[in-house]
């Protein structure tokens, strides 16, 4: 066994592919690379399976007469989940199907683009899962997480880094970002710390008192 | 001259062209048909250029040594709005141009898609000019715009509608939807209403006592 297997172990971020649009081959083969626990949800699977990635769990509510045994042969061993909760997205149910599995940590793909409103409440309720479970979503041109009350990471300089307040967020401060933030407020639809960026080589430091801020590293 | 060109006047909305992911083409038809003042901003002009359409306004900071001048004899006439206020992104500046010109409405593409700092600014800073001008923004999937405290529309059955709290909002009551609101409050990142849809054919009540609420009409 190399030292491959040694490590992989429930600790590794799982991946989920969800039903946004499709990245490209390269990010979703970098993820892929460590063979982590692959969850797809259920409209998206055909996409999926014509991208021949072995998957590890399939869910969703298996509505409009989806039938999820057709994979159990092509895909064995699969775990089918059916999740037919009303009241929450098929992204939000996978998350807690991770949290019940006590797996720490994700990486979500094919969470934007395509319907505006699927890729808003994407991103915005990874918010609730604070301290349950650390989340990323990635796409071609982001990669976004929810900040810590006190995030420190280091970037080369000109990195492009947003903040962007999910809701209202209170007493920000900030080293080493070009726009510097001084004990400040940022509220979604108003004031948001778009298109920021590191100054110099180093270290960000980024705190906030309360309410949920994410970091959004953007490319285009 | 037709009755095309009477009635066309600064009331129509007019048309923006951002730097988010390109739409289709037919949908861009539909919008340039009855030739509104169209505007681009800056880094999308390569982009627009190559579709062969003819734009009015030019709009954007112009850095990264970008040249405005190239396009003033392809383009001519066009106007060129060199607007380098660093605290608004190039589609505020767009609609601070149209509501200097006292132009009422705008329709909105290209804002989504690519970088998700771009998109969920563009989506949620359009809150801030309730009453200044009316903005729809538009992208294959997706149509969306800032509710009036009352809304009534006529929708047919089945007709997807997201209601989007951008922050809270508080007394919101909806007749004829699949799942109706009944002085409800929606909190962004912590309770949305997504994936909602029209019960039958026939008007859509939607109203809400404050908050900003976003629309958008979705399809796959």
């Amino acid at each position: 066994m190399s030292s491959h297997h040694i490590v992989r172990d429930d600790q590794e971020p799982a991946l989920i592919i969800a039903n946004g649009a499709s990245c490209n081959n390269e990010l979703l083969g970098q993820l892929l690379e460590w063979s982590p626990l692959v969850i797809v949800l259920d409209s998206a699977i055909e996409r999926v399976i014509k991208l021949d990635i072995k998957i590890d769990v399939l869910l969703g509510d298996f509505d409009r007469g989806f039938d999820p045994e057709t994979y159990k042969t092509s895909q064995f061993p699969i775990e089918i989940v059916h999740a037919p909760d009303q009241d929450k997205t098929d992204l939000e149910k996978a998350f807690d199907y991770l949290i019940q599995r006590k797996i720490p940590a994700v990486n979500v793909v094919w969470a934007t683009g395509r319907r505006a409103d699927h890729t808003i409440t994407n991103l915005t309720n990874i918010v609730r899962y604070r301290n349950l479970l650390k989340i990323v979503i990635l796409d071609d041109h982001s990669k976004i997480f929810l900040l810590p009350k006190k995030f420190e990471k280091w970037y080369t300089a000109k990195t492009p880094i947003s903040l962007i307040p999910i809701g209202v967020v209170n007493g920000i401060s900030s080293t080493n970002l070009q726009y510097p933030l001084q004990n400040d407020t940022l509220t979604i639809g108003y004031r948001t710390g778009s298109s920021n960026a590191v100054a110099q080589d180093g270290l960000v430091s980024i705190f906030h008192e309360d309410g949920d801020l994410l970091l959004m590293e953007c490319n285009d």
